[in-house]
């Protein structure tokens, strides 16, 4: 059975980075089956690569080796961490990255990595991607275990980010969130979460009206063409999240949405 | 014998959308090779995508499966379907992105999916990439046929788009046709193939003079440096279509030329 | 042991052609592993493509085949060749493109490819890619020597482009180069090498004060964090050149950094 490793970064694809990566990893692990998440995290943007590894891991197979190399602190001291859920493995630097992960499981190992002997010399101080992360990853790949390459840390230790507001008033009977961020399609994915929603009310889901910067929105629909040509909806989107989007058009644009913005779901 | 199976989507690279894909079919059908057509086709340009796949589905080994996801109709009741051909597969929704396909081939079988056992739980109404399309495909793979995951349909029942035109006058010894999209390098692409000149003129290719949007480009040449440096040529491009280049340049800047103009080839 | 071929070109991601190259080498070397670098080298860019082979063919195994396709001569009487290194073996138009490389081996074959037995019939004009450097990498890939396929030519025949400027003034103890290329991340790349310097200088790498454009940035630093966030430093990139970066921004933008900007490194 090949191990597969899966690849977030923000290095883009314009540069040799992510390819020099996969030589390095695959040199050593030469069996090691690479499929990339995405490159395009926004420059150091670790809240947008948390969401992405949140969305995409319980679609790999057990064993999948998970690396997240979005690294503003690359040459300084921060540390890098391995940590191990109930059937995966996830490497990435220690400064929040994996934060909407963490919140989500219940039981994980966490462990500094110390392995310096796997390392690429000299080290860079620029591209630990490809002289700490592909060379640990073979390593994890060729079966290594996370103790044999670091020490185990409590996982209350591992750094955080604060997470994007989502809270329910039960005396308003209101969800307030926030826009997390925008996709491709003109999607504005929220903080509000299906699963938080059903746990806190009191009332069917369906009974909400959301709006976004103060523009009603209306109610959950099932599909994008629930709604009007051109019309505005919410909709649970593919990650759990309620979603702002436009039947065959561009929610963003059409309602001017921009990160962070409030959304609100009230029952009328 | 590993079977290919190429992705052809407007999902882009900045999400997760691809690589999620990838791992629900890897899970299912782990010895797949699966290589990227593009994902870059423009949000909901189903003649584009049916473009790509018309001009690469000869180039990938018998057995390979196509999957096409643009899909403006996600959640909606239009169909999936199954388009077999004498050596390959194509798995889409039935809304017409394979119409520049199937104008090419002379006998297929096609088939309405509906193996509904496959199907990742709950199927959102926002990704049947991931919840359908994905393991269909790796079914497939594995090496189930399209009869038993679904029924089978007459071909004529199956969406179309209206084609580009592209026509020829024999009183006036015009071809005329339309450029069809831009391509990264600036040059344009018409409607125009190779094939339908060589069937409909009653004199040689070469005797015609091209012009878009009523500017003189000249007769086809046979490679861009067959043209002056800067210099706007016509040539059979790499598809088998008229494009509209400029030797070491961009025609679209050129020529400012757009989507769907008019492209005409005359004898002078 | 899987041959692993890596594939550099300006095609961009948006057109199916680097997926049809791809068709093209596995129908033919079906175990081939296939590895981008980028794809998003500027159209035409002879000497980015150039640098990203150069940073890139060391961390790949041995009997990695390098295929680059940056050829603004497609279907002119350019030659393609192949270049032999110790343990490496390099397939190009030959424009130059491998100028980079080449400057950096000490012992090379080189060979005008001639096995027109293996393209694609008909070769188009415009696509070479995909009817001569796929089946040829893949006969490469499957075991084919190069002097098989070609006929050996002198090192020295090759074509070679100007390289960007790096001198050092003894007399002012002036290191003088360029800025080369601009990365996603804001870092201005020179063409100041460590070896270079070290090679050179009389006096510590330290000791040198950079400037671009006039405008100081500071002696080399170890790593990012070592200037103040915001604050713009140099340092020896994870390519062994001198670059230009800020600490958490963007030196491009923050110091109005253009290709081909002087570059200094003085003593004070």
């Amino acid at each position: 059975m090949r191990r597969i490793v899966t690849l977030t970064t923000d290095f883009g694809t314009a540069d040799e980075f992510v390819g020099v990566m996969k030589g390095v990893i695959i040199s050593r692990a030469p069996d090691v089956q690479i499929i990339d998440l995405t490159h395009e995290i926004p420059p150091q943007d670790l809240l947008r690569a948390g969401y992405t590894i949140l969305a995409s891991h319980m679609y790999f197979p057990p064993g999948t080796i998970h690396v997240v190399v979005v690294d503003p602190g690359v040459g300084s001291s921060r540390r890098i961490i391995m940590v191990e859920t109930a059937n995966q493995l996830f490497l990435a630097p220690d400064n929040g990255v994996l934060t909407p992960l963490l919140a989500s499981e219940i039981h994980i190992n966490a462990y500094e990595l110390s392995a310096q002997g796997l390392f690429l010399r000299p080290v860079s101080n620029t591209f630990h991607g490809r002289d700490i992360f592909a060379p640990v990853t073979a390593a994890l790949a060729s079966g290594d275990m996370p103790y044999t390459l670091g020490r185990h840390i409590p996982a209350q230790d591992l750094q955080r980010l604060a997470m994007p507001r989502c809270s329910f008033d039960a005396e308003t009977a209101t969800v307030e969130g926030q826009v997390v961020f925008l996709d491709r399609f003109g999607n504005a994915m929220t903080s509000i979460h299906r699963d938080f929603i059903k746990k806190q009310l009191p009332f069917p889901l369906e009974q909400l009206i959301f709006e976004v910067n103060g523009r009603v929105v209306g109610p959950l629909q099932s599909s994008y063409s629930s709604a009007e040509p051109g019309q505005a909806l919410a909709i649970i989107g593919s990650r759990g999240f309620v979603e702002i989007s436009v039947n065959g058009g561009n929610a963003v644009r059409l309602l001017d949405i921009k990160q962070n913005d409030a959304v609100k779901g009230m029952k009328p």
